[in-house]
């Protein structure tokens, strides 16, 4: 295994540490929860939004905390829930007037964890709601889940979830617009090599050196099939005819493309990948309103792609553009 | 090779074009001199700044033309320095009142290329001049280079021009502040695998399965010596003892902290590593003032990270936060 790492055990924590150093005006590390939180805590005036997972998935969550964002993110270690534990103290400690909304992907760990926190935390008088993530067409049960996954459809919720929020909607508010994004919300991952979590040593799984896994899961879970490497063009295509007719997107629908890279992919081959896609949706008729090119959920050092597609109304529009600050920047 | 290609002959256009597809509103792309550039064009109340390189670093340079940043980037095939017809061309396409500086990483094709086209630019009636970026300290001389090479440091020089050209700053100005950023900057990397130019098919060069290049160049170029891989403790001790006494940055000082990732290493790592060597840093009693996490000069998908110190005054400050718009965003 080559990483960047001291003892694996430590891995999730020293990261965590780092991403406090380097926003210390703007974010807080509570080392007992394994918390990022934004510095100035919840507010009363405004829903705090929540979304924990297991760690790995970087820029996701724990990258995306702050204004208009997150308003914390609870991440378990590499690749597995966070403790039920943390998950109720950091509802309790981002306790607002106007409610806690709880964004998690579906894999049953992190549901049972949420739930069952999110049941306790009512029992303390915490306003709570749960809203489940599920953008994922490749498979319907899968490694970690019953239903679809949750993969890097969920930036989108995250984004329209925290402008409402930062807008001052009220909880049942914020839940319908995550809903409502969810909803027109479809991914597929493409793999072209497997990952190693750092207390694992190894890789989870091996593919052949002219192998790619289609459908891929963001922990490595298996897709829909293995199949021989194909261009860029073949890979796009077989991404595009699994989500287009999902919802189904079709002819005059103006949409949000994001092209994510899960770790190991540079950013040239993700914009070539989004020049071809951009293309192909304008020759269906689909229109890209806005791009999304870069890493947003990762599969730690995986090399390969996810393609997402969100159906944008004026209001989606509105949610996407709002102004937002987060860890992850460029300047 | 597994990447995200078509014919590997066309991958740069093909990103080229994927670029400017994600950013129809501010971007254009001619290609017949590999260019992109701004969509407004020059204008003449305004230095005209433009970088040009190898392709297979992005972000750089390509991904940061836009307000507060490059007016264009005129990038040469993976790895290759562009050709000196489309400097060329690209100087008098960007052609401005105020004349047209030129950022070039230090290495003997693009220096060969640069020069030549500038003496031309200027046989033609256009105010050209040329900064030479060297911030490496890894080696003296290199496979492509005479003196030190050009990395990751040349965002800070990037941005801090592109502030002072969209301040109104003259070509003499823009020059000065440009060989200002350089002098206090210095940068050294490590890499933990090899890369593959799409047009090779292979690797560039072999590393064993327990090895770190320690100076790493972007190219692939052999660094100060290979040896055994360490903790990321470890690692950041040889960056810093590397980087830290060869300004000096010495007690007191404030810095810019970049940690830059070569292409394969996740986001997450590079966290890791920026939390240990802001700790270290401030043992010293040199304090970072900001921090920079992330992609910004990469060799292709290379496992591996670069390490960037800038020492700053309020000058520089000032034109590391100015505002600025480029491909690579978030939202």
């Amino acid at each position: 295994m080559k990483k960047f790492v001291n003892d694996p055990k430590n891995f999730v924590p020293e990261m965590l540490k780092g991403i406090a150093l380097a926003n210390p005006d703007t974010l807080r590390y509570v080392p007992e929860y394994n918390l990022i939180m934004r510095a100035e805590g919840p507010r009363d005036d405004k829903v705090s939004i929540v979304q924990g997972s297991g760690s790995g998935h970087e820029p996701a969550h724990v990258m995306v905390v702050g204004k208009g964002m997150l308003d914390a993110a609870c991440p378990g270690d590499v690749f597995s829930a966070p403790p039920m534990e943390y998950v109720l103290e950091t509802t309790k400690l981002l306790k607002s007037d106007k409610g806690v909304l709880l964004l998690v992907n579906n894999y049953t760990g992190d549901k049972m964890a949420f739930e069952m926190a999110s049941e306790l935390a009512e029992a303390e008088g915490i306003t709570v709601k749960t809203l489940f993530i599920n953008d994922d067409v490749a498979v319907q049960d899968s490694l970690y889940t019953i239903g679809r996954r949750g993969v890097a459809g969920n930036f989108f919720v995250m984004k329209a979830v925290g402008a409402a929020a930062e807008a001052g909607a009220d909880l049942a508010e914020c839940a319908r617009i995550g809903e409502k994004v969810n909803s027109v919300t479809r991914t597929m991952g493409i793999a072209l090599s497997a990952c190693t979590p750092p207390a694992k040593g190894e890789p989870l799984f091996q593919l052949g050196d002219d192998e790619m896994e289609v459908g891929i899961g963001i922990h490595g879970e298996p897709g829909r099939r293995r199949e021989k490497v194909t261009t860029a063009d073949g890979i796009v295509d077989i991404l595009l005819d699994a989500v287009v007719p999902d919802l189904p997107y079709s002819s005059g629908d103006e949409v949000a493309l994001m092209i994510n890279g899960l770790g190991g992919t540079p950013v040239s081959e993700l914009y070539l990948l989004y020049g071809i896609a951009h293309e192909k949706l304008a020759a269906k008729g689909i229109s890209v309103w806005r791009s999304y090119v870069g890493e947003y959920c990762t599969s730690l050092e995986m090399a390969g792609a996810s393609l997402t597609l969100v159906k944008v109304d004026d209001e989606i529009k509105q949610l996407l553009t709002a102004p937002a600050e987060i860890a992850i920047r460029v300047f």
